[in-house]
């Protein structure tokens, strides 16, 4: 293979990566071996994975840098000891030391002498399942390829072999918006330019002239109105990552009664949430928190196309009832999309450029943030809607571990799996303690819904039609 | 602190780094917990060592680099959770998977931008036992010392409480000879001299002058006598590690049979295991192997003082017959005793700077190895004479993980513990296949010995007197 030059985006992904900032993203997938496995199933599994020595691109690849450039090579010296591990949880098995060990491996910056992805089996779960945690650099790959990688190595086929997820061909690395359309904005902005800490000025400037105009347009009020809060601190290198499912079920019966999105309603839940987080602390702002959102504009059922917009959500935190803070919620969505249904591709990207430019220029100058254009990113990316096996195993539960970076100390990401909606939390361990809380409050912030929605029409509707009657939403979570 | 530049020597290791050829070394630790204790005893042992986040020196420095040398400074954003871990082995948690794991922690490289360390709680031993698992780079703090350390974070007294070693006031940062007195004595010519690829010019002609006076010396003969051999390969960054302990008693009871010391039989027993392992692979070279061999000169009981040299001990691997092994063993080492006995501390020096030269030249230049001046490195490190303790848990087994280069694919290393000697063998493990079967091999040459000891005196002599008569032996492996 001749060398190929790493593209701006890619190569800005290794310029932000520092010591507190790792740029990898990775997940967490719970799986349940089949109920007749014979004792040493999980260590056949391994056994196999081991034998796939092979690694095929983008797995195989390895940095080199070259006159001033980085390049991916293929890894002459590849060595599938040094990617893949079984380790085991200590005793007692709970999901407690699960995340607390996926929270170690994620801490960890990957080697870049070698391929950069690293995947762990993690057996000893009391309960008798398995995991896998997989991390992958964000210049290899981005987030929801990591996504589909992973997807693509299991089947909906109860009975067939699970495919190592290294030796599986990939379609192409066109980057798919999305998590990542932030960052692919702004690299856009560099793009022809080097990502060298020269460059900054150019950026600099190209983004100071997007702010500049999109100030006078009378739609961009929201940009720059997020308040500070400890969300926003410098980071450390220590992260905790919590990971919990909620049912969708659950969330689609109040879609009707309370007249909201399933992604509302998700936004609704982290409202809550952060409210009673940042109520524990003695942090929660006067002002509501901002929170970014890659969402779907799309309106058909097609599984191409780009039609995925950033929006800033007003997440009404500052107000006490949660019909008012959903209220506040899905009127900033809908304006969103409105402004966004008005503006052509180019147009949406400058507005996206400009609306990410002050945190996009905080994590490429690592200066601290001057404004705040929102205080978290909240993510809901597609997931499969049928039930997922490896060599008769089923997925029982897939959590997205993601980035956080300089003054965005906390990142929810979560997907969809058949009936559930799977969170990841991931944040700076050191800036923000016990981010585990958010779990609980996540599920009081439903409870309240339902108690709103039980008030407002107290014959609440039979579960199935909700299901069938959202279907649309369930993979785009709008 | 002020930053503190790094001794030539400890400059060395990183430039001798590479990603094949990571430069740390390592020990693993066998420990049972008390017969009382609770079943949370080890998870509260863990909770004891994850509250001990402040580290001392050398635990808490790290490396920087400027004015293009590299200094010490303190990590101010030193964070336990990069360093310490809680593990557990996979089912069925067999010695074999304990191995299997440790061969893979001790492959991947420490990360430069950290303090050079790291330490591993195991637990999930199927006996219920559990190892602790450290490592350190040799920049920080060489073998001997890294052992003593660990040896003080426990106790003679089985009451005492465990002191986490990254807490302990270390006595100096003096490096005392012995298993790294061979890159000590390189490291000593070229101090004074930057150690940058620009100084291997001069290191190769300080090599050589003393190569060439070596020369002329009649003693010298056995200097490039070694055969090319697998052992001698270049390396990769896998590693595969075996270990076993062995009954110092069943040794001493060889002694006054067969007119040998514990260092004749440890080398007996390599020898006859390596003849074993390479007649396996049809690799046996015709002519002897070659071990180098840090040998105590010491004839009494003190604890300090330099009087260790490395000898170059004939393995005698071409004979068939155990006894003729030995006799070339003895012969061999007790040339190198006289011939030692006979130089000054400078001239030994230059002598052990001599013998190294080929080796270290291959490791500072990265060369195929032109001569080969020996073939595997067997060091015997001594340790504690009395059973130690860590919280009440006992001391099982400590078995040394050393380091590997290019061009010397296996190192074994041995120390002494009570009444055992515990080996640690390290091996490339592409390298070198199966080193594990050397472990068998070794229990065999042992027992080769002990049947031929029976053959010459039928009536072996009791234990005790045997302890007893070679204690002075014990603790230097001589």
């Amino acid at each position: 293979m001749l060398p190929k030059p790493l593209s701006p985006l890619d190569q800005l992904f290794l310029l932000l990566e520092r010591r507190n900032q790792p740029m990898h993203v990775g997940g967490l997938q719970l799986l349940r071996p089949p109920a007749d496995a014979p004792a040493d199933f999980l260590a056949r599994q391994v056994e196999k994975l081991r034998e796939a020595t092979a690694a095929l691109p983008p797995f195989n690849l390895r940095l080199n840098r070259r006159f001033g450039n980085w390049f991916w090579v293929e890894d002459e010296a590849f060595d599938l000891e040094a990617h893949f591990r079984h380790l085991a949880l200590p005793a007692p098995g709970r999901i407690r030391e699960l995340l607390a060990l996926v929270s170690q491996l994620h801490s960890a910056p990957l080697d870049r002498a070698k391929p950069l992805w690293e995947l762990y089996v993690i057996s000893g779960i009391e309960d008798g399942r398995f995991a896998i945690y997989a991390k992958i650099h964000h210049a290899l790959v981005d987030g929801i390829a990591a996504t589909r990688i992973l997807r693509k190595s299991m089947s909906e086929d109860r009975s067939a072999e699970l495919t190592p997820p290294w030796t599986l061909q990939r379609r192409n690395r066109e980057r798919e918006p999305g998590a990542d359309l932030a960052i692919v904005g702004l690299a856009r902005l560099i793009e022809g330019a080097r990502t060298q800490a020269a460059t900054i000025p150019v950026v600099t400037r190209e983004l100071y002239r997007s702010i500049r105009e999109a100030r006078e347009n009378p739609d961009f009020v929201s940009a720059f109105q997020a308040p500070r809060s400890i969300l926003n601190q410098r980071i450390t290198g220590s992260r905790r990552f919590a990971a919990q499912s909620y049912s969708l079920p659950r969330i689609r019966a109040l879609l009707k009664p309370l007249h909201a999105t399933v992604n509302d309603i998700v936004l609704a839940m982290c409202a809550s949430a952060l409210r009673r987080y940042l109520m524990d602390l003695e942090a929660l702002p006067q002002k509501p928190l901002i929170a970014m959102v890659p969402l779907s504009l799309r309106r058909d059922d097609s599984d191409e196309g780009n039609q995925i917009a950033m929006i800033l959500a007003n997440l009404g935190t500052h107000l006490a009832n949660p019909l008012d803070r959903l209220e506040t919620i899905r009127g900033s969505v809908q304006d969103a999309k409105r402004r966004y249904s008005r503006l052509g591709g180019a147009a949406m990207l400058n507005y996206v450029a400009a609306v990410m430019a002050p945190a996009g220029l905080n994590i490429a100058t690592g200066l601290a943030p001057r404004w705040q254009s929102f205080n978290v990113i909240i993510s809901n990316v597609p997931g499969p809607k049928r039930p997922l096996y490896w060599s008769g195993a089923s997925l029982e539960g897939m959590y997205p571990v993601s980035v956080i970076t300089d003054g965005l100390a906390l990142n929810i990401t979560l997907t969809s799996y058949v009936d559930r909606l799977e969170f990841g939390i991931i944040a700076c361990r050191r800036t923000l303690p016990r981010i585990q809380r958010l779990l609980d409050y996540l599920e009081q912030g439903l409870v309240e819904l339902e108690e709103a929605a039980g008030e407002l029409q107290p014959q609440p509707q039979p579960e199935a039609p909700a299901v069938k009657k959202s279907r649309r939403s369930r993979s785009q979570g709008a």
